[in-house]
């Protein structure tokens, strides 16, 4: 009988908390999602699903044409569970709620990342994509990166803006159709200012492809760049960094440009001669 | 003398036509990248810079960790230039700028894709990655998209649509940070109504994975799904393709939700205690 009442206690307190699934791109072993994984055991029951190699740059991809594992790893003192995923960030987000999860969660967080996802990079992160996806299925989701792209990068100062983030949200819930991009400065905690509601700076990378040649002499490229930002507003997440803030800003997945729709409709699309 | 008249005659003819670059996703040898090289030598001169195998579903995956190759490739009587590259469609994007094209292009054309990048898949698609990745360089660029997604799919109906859009965006330009998404329905010519301007239907895919064993008795996945669009507009893209008309949605890379920045700005970001 006392036992039956500690199992009912125990599942009212399990089902209180709420299911957060973590994920990131830059696999299961990154101290990043090592972070992200401690801070959320303080807020929740953690579901992990993360990829089991490296996936920065994956942007939104999946697996269409290959088949994809996902391994239930021992984790100590089962304070929460972990599975590795052969697939993209993506992937993991689609397997852990379609077929990993006792049920929907009640939010995503992914990352931390190892390397900044603001203004243009938020189109090539894994990071992102996973909690686009997540977003796509009515999960509140939130993506978190801290501007150090090392390993061996320090996420001690990020956990108690991760935290009062991701309570927030829990909180006040997100509307349909938004997601949360978090940046964090490579900071300590006292010299971060605070957290800054942005919009996306216009910036881009400007590449340059160092051009090698392989043992047989024949040509090969390395992908490198440098970041430009020309973007001048104060309101940009790209401004907030610079200047030791926190940078959140809210992402949408309709992709319309709905401003130049009443333009495009000017235009005469008359079907021509293709021999004219 | 008359050479030389000759030769300024020729300048003048090609730099009067437009360069236009050709990517797709569904690589190089694809018979929709083809067909858009076929109607585009109407058009301009063309340089091609396709991906060497098969890259659905890459979203804006970039290739970070690994080396590039692009080979020049032999085409018949010179009437253009191929690259075939062994990277995502974004990288072709890229190394086509940096590194292969003579000169910035005119345009941006990627496709035709064997199947629908309508609706979500805009955002899983390496056809519209690589259309996003040449509008961020401010290149007027436009994805196009054919309903059908096998191999042998009929290209002929979709020839003088595609050449009729890429020939109104030459004439107007594009906006900064648009480019155009577009998808053709599975119909003969004279079955497809007309070209529609619209938004992005708010579908999404509801997966199912498969789930088999390996012949070591490890069980694997097939991502599988099914496509679900519960958005009754009749401003969509989904809407105008089930009704027999060729869909063309602005597609923007600004992903900010600006509605949502006044509302999160009355959320309480003040930092918790981590141990609270």
């Amino acid at each position: 009988m006392n036992l039956c009442i500690l199992a009912m206690l125990f599942n009212l307190y399990m089902t209180e908390k709420p299911l957060i699934l973590v994920t990131n791109d830059d696999g299961i072993n990154a101290p990043g999602i090592r972070t992200l994984i401690e801070v959320m055991n303080t807020i929740g029951n953690v579901f992990v699903v993360a990829p089991d190699s490296p996936q920065s740059g994956m942007g939104h991809a999946i697996t269409l044409d290959s088949l994809l594992y996902a391994e239930k790893l021992l984790v100590p003192n089962n304070t929460h569970v972990e599975y590795s995923c052969s697939g993209t960030p993506a992937d993991c987000v689609k397997i852990a709620i379609r077929e990993l999860l006792p049920k929907k969660p009640d939010l995503c967080v992914s990352g931390i990342n190892h390397g900044s996802n603001a203004s243009i990079n938020v189109i090539y992160s894994g990071t992102m994509s996973a909690a686009i996806e997540a977003g796509i299925e009515g999960i509140p989701s939130i993506g978190f990166s801290l501007l150090d792209y090392t390993w061996g990068a320090n996420f001690e100062p990020s956990k108690s803006f991760v935290r009062t983030i991701t309570k927030q949200i829990l909180k006040h819930g997100l509307p349909e159709g938004v997601v949360l991009n978090t940046n964090i400065p490579k900071l300590s905690e006292h010299e971060i200012k605070g957290i800054k509601i942005c919009r996306q700076a216009k910036a881009n990378w400007v590449e340059a492809f160092d051009k090698r040649k392989n043992p047989q002499g024949k040509d090969y490229y390395w992908l490198s760049g440098e970041f430009v930002n020309l973007d001048q507003g104060n309101d940009t997440d790209e401004w907030a960094l610079e200047n030791n803030y926190i940078a959140v800003v809210p992402i949408q997945f309709d992709l319309t440009a709905h401003h130049f729709i009443k333009e495009l409709n000017t235009w005469n699309f008359k079907k021509e001669n293709l021999k004219d």
